[in-house]
């Protein structure tokens, strides 16, 4: 990706493991919600993706865009995730296909599934050996209204792919946490997507060619129940981690 | 179902078809988004589904759900979806698990699928003979803004069912015509849906048992792409039309 590469929501923390591993790699430019603490190494602006001109002059010249930007909280009640997530989330799709942006990558989640976990499933399908797995051919089944506005971003960003061509890679992304996985927390486990692993899956959305995808970014963890096989095939994600080599915050492997 | 049931968008074509075959059928409660023209043979309201008071009081006390309203027109505009559609159907099925309510049929559409009809399928797909099928089971493709709220309030559904266990029927209606079929027009023919299965499919789907189904609403047209198999086995829909028999406006079988 040689153009701009426009990431919104650079506040957050999936943006923070993108940037400190990929910061050199792109030209990058920022999208900030509230003013950060110091001074960003990057290109710039201050913006609210419900903001229809924030968003145009944000996408203004890219190549590509990295849509981080929304309400992260699972719990977020419905009128916050419907203005951040949905209509923010339309707002960069409507300005991306103005723009002639080649690629979106999508920030979506774990929650847009949440709901396949059920009582009957669980804590086995969190466990090493448990053959259950989510491939993202799968119907989306959220566990909260976050979970909502994410599965109801990944089929918008479905229909900017048909009507417009423009490339969409939705990420589910896991349990991000820097450092060591989850501890004393089997799920958190089972989805962990370490720092590194996230900036590599991101680079692999930005580098790969494709149409629309919809894959799970998680480390190559133990137990898992989201299978990276799509990730690995399509957008050659090689993830480097796994939550099975760490024994509460001590690497043991 | 004895209790009462409130269908929404009393005023447009679906509540139109299903209040003329099933009006002596039920304990109707009509919500309208304008006063009507006539006096309304049922107790009713006008409100708003934007509304959440307005919502509230057309739900209270019904034992069941026929969530019709929204902005109908395939082109419309975001806005109005975003707000009509999906954060109506969200103000509804709030105020339903609010209530108590057993049972909520949702009017999807065949614009939460319509991307399927790509250049190298169509027109072939829309012929009697051809084998391509869509069953509910496929990740939405919808072919504009409407399409997309429609595919949204889907998904939405199937929380307000996993999280609350309200049975959730998402009906994704066809080519709704009084009389007879869409004349010279092969895709209208293919997803036709005539007034008295419009009625049946959505009587089938306030008796039946079921968790949370997605199935398509047409009648039994020779030619078809959308698979009637769901509804007939967990519904017991029995179409008992066919745009076949058809020729221009005059039935010939």
């Amino acid at each position: 990706m040689d153009e701009q590469v426009l990431l919104t929501g650079a506040g957050g923390r999936v943006g923070e493991a993108v940037l400190r591993e990929l910061g050199d790699e792109y030209d990058w430019r920022l999208l900030f919600h509230n003013p950060p603490d110091e001074e960003p190494d990057h290109e710039y602006r201050i913006g609210d993706v419900d903001d229809g001109d924030d968003v145009a002059k944000a996408v203004e010249g890219v190549g590509a865009v990295v849509h981080l930007a929304g309400d992260p909280r699972p719990s977020a009640p419905w009128d916050s995730v419907m203005r951040h997530n949905i209509d923010g989330t339309h707002n960069v799709y409507e300005a991306a296909v103005d723009e002639g942006v080649e690629k979106f990558v999508y920030a979506s989640s774990n929650h847009a599934v949440g709901a396949y976990e059920t009582d009957e499933r669980t804590p086995e399908m969190y466990r090493a050996g448990d053959e259950f797995r989510l491939d993202g051919t799968e119907l989306p089944r959220p566990g909260n209204h976050y979970g909502v506005s994410k599965a109801s971003c990944e089929v918008m960003g479905r229909y900017y792919h048909d009507e417009y061509g423009i490339s969409v890679c939705n990420i589910r992304i896991g349990n991000l946490t820097e450092g060591h996985p989850p501890i004393d927390y089997e799920r958190g486990q089972a989805m962990w997507l370490s720092y590194p692993d996230c900036a590599r899956i991101h680079r692999c959305a930005l580098e790969a060619d494709y149409e629309f995808e919809t894959v799970y970014g998680i480390s190559d963890n133990d137990r898992k129940y989201y299978s990276l096989e799509r990730a690995r095939e399509v957008l050659g994600y090689d993830p480097q981690d796994n939550s099975a080599e760490w024994d509460g915050d001590e690497k043991t492997v």
